[in-house]
């Protein structure tokens, strides 16, 4: 199956199960209706990346096509979008995927309402509770995408152990930003459970497991999906800073106010001099950071050699999976398959 | 079994669960442990009383005794951790059970260790992330009660839309109060899917349905734990105006602060004169509502007759309940031990 292909099946099984929730909820009462649209706009846009690791994990196994697995698969983008609306809340981000993110949606409504009390925490609390529903929705949609019971129980407790280490990986990433030490060493810890093994790794490994992997299989999936995911998550962080906005969904310098704590802040920190790490302590992390401020520590990431440096890391970080995934024990099918998801995950698009 | 058998054996399976994911989350890092410390406090207190209507529903249904249920039941214990988690944040509440709230103990750990940036969205982000991490646990500790794959997808739909009532009976009530309508008949809507559905009626259809109750057998559940739900919910509305703090686990007036919108306050809408009702508007909700205040409004409460009517609601209601548990075609020994919980769920302790 080719990956516009994967991605169309992935979508329309995520569709069809908001739909069956849909008359579940507006039986209870037509006022869940602003939490059903803020689901259906923010699953509008996102690249399906875990579902395709997974499915394509499935399939290296040696797994047979069919709509279970993709409905299976499918549900991991539930979980990123309960990861994307928890996240929004704690970094008070104002948009997603180009949209506003979920909680000022809420937000907005309240003020459009001109209901009394505040509307900030409205619409915090829609987010934790949309959150919170979609979570749950993840687990429900993997237990009835119609694969059996034997193969759901082998996927479970890599589904758990998931979970649990994109949930531990965001408290480390915002301990991290908390004590602002920027060590490269503790940005990679981040890298890795928050998304190295959350994007890549373990979507590959539940597939592949419910397809009968053994251990051996999955070890190798991991010499490929673990540097794989660091290079990707690499690129995320020179796109949050570099990137052009129409491509990320959010504004230029967005990661600056935001005071995210990436290993290339952590290597402009270790090679700056006292002036230019005086800079980035004052600047980064202030919410009324004006473009002239974001080009003023886009120049210092540059001057450093921290962005080179960054690059550096993800080229290194890509030719491991690229050899990895060369010699891995897979399908030729799936090795194209992810051959390109690899290209796309790792691309520079800046 | 009596109940504070139940209890102690529901106790040990939830803190064998916690002890089991202790080693995974600190051989990722010892930085964890404060989320487990935070866990380990929510979970001293509670009254179980989920796991315990879980289990009844069980035996209730012919199920046999077993560690494999009291575990599966225990798991409703972390959903509940998790609901109040997240609760406490969204109404920023300070306390809970008697300790402080989640988010406050990271507040308190941030401002402690003297880091740079805002304490309070450190607080916020870390309680978010802990009750998604137990969210995901609640369905893990169910799925590893022990029970067999066919008994457990026999529990699952329940499980299912039991998540989704709770989040979306939560996301109602915090519409009531954002709408301040004062109407009875939203109120008891409220009361029904957050509390009447989430803590009675689906623990217990999740028990009966995994022993192989029938829909004849569930329906007469509903017929006793619907009400008793009500009155359940409707004895802590009184408690969280009028209750004792060392009882309830939380300062005297905290509801009146939060401006819950309860059936309590919407019968003093209701009945109160248009002065009243002018107060309760002006005073409820008010974060700095001081000691006086909250013998004003109590003393509105008292005056409209909404305490009274609030007390005849409960009485109904519990007359319903123990009505329909009287028919119910149940085990005596279960219908003993729902007797005993049917008291202790709608008692007067103020």
């Amino acid at each position: 199956m080719t990956s516009s292909r994967v991605r169309k099946e992935v979508d329309e099984a995520l569709y069809a199960f908001v739909d069956r929730q849909r008359p579940v909820l507006l039986a209870i009462t037509e006022d869940l209706s602003p939490m059903l649209g803020a689901l259906d706009a923010l699953l509008s846009g996102g690249k399906r990346l875990r579902p395709a690791f997974c499915y394509w994990g499935w399939r290296a196994a040696g797994g047979a096509d069919g709509p279970e697995i993709l409905a299976a698969a499918a549900s991991l983008e539930l979980l990123q979008a309960s990861a994307l609306i928890h996240d929004d809340v704690m970094d008070g981000s104002d948009t997603r995927r180009g949209l506003p993110s979920v909680h000022r949606r809420f937000e907005a409504m309240h003020r459009t309402e001109g209901w009394p009390g505040g509307a900030e925490a409205f619409g915090t609390g829609a987010a934790i509770l949309l959150g919170d529903l979609v979570l749950s929705w993840c687990g429900e949609m993997f237990d009835t995408s119609g694969l059996s019971q034997d193969v759901l129980a082998a996927g479970r407790p890599i589904y758990d152990v998931m979970r649990s280490e994109v949930m531990c990986g965001q408290y480390l990433d915002m301990l991290e930003q908390a004590r602002g030490t920027g060590n490269v060493e503790s940005a990679l810890r981040v890298v890795k459970y928050k998304s190295a093994k959350y994007t890549i790794e373990r979507p590959l490994h539940l597939g592949a497991a419910m397809a009968g992997a053994s251990q051996t299989d999955l070890d190798a999936l991991s010499a490929y999906g673990l540097p794989l995911g660091a290079a990707f998550q690499l690129r995320d962080d020179v796109l949050g800073v570099f990137g052009d906005p129409a491509e990320t969904g959010k504004p230029a310098g967005d990661d600056l106010r935001e005071g995210k704590r990436t290993v290339l802040i952590a290597l402009a920190h270790q090679h700056g001099s006292e002036a230019q790490r005086e800079i980035l302590n004052r600047r980064l992390g202030d919410p009324e950071l004006d473009l002239e401020g974001v080009e003023e520590l886009r120049a210092i990431l540059t001057e450093t050699g921290a962005l080179e440096g960054c690059e550096s890391l993800i080229e290194d970080f890509a030719s491991q999976a690229y050899k990895a995934l060369g010699e891995a024990p897979i399908t030729d099918e799936a090795r194209a398959a992810l051959t390109d998801l690899t290209v796309a995950a790792t691309a520079r698009r800046v």
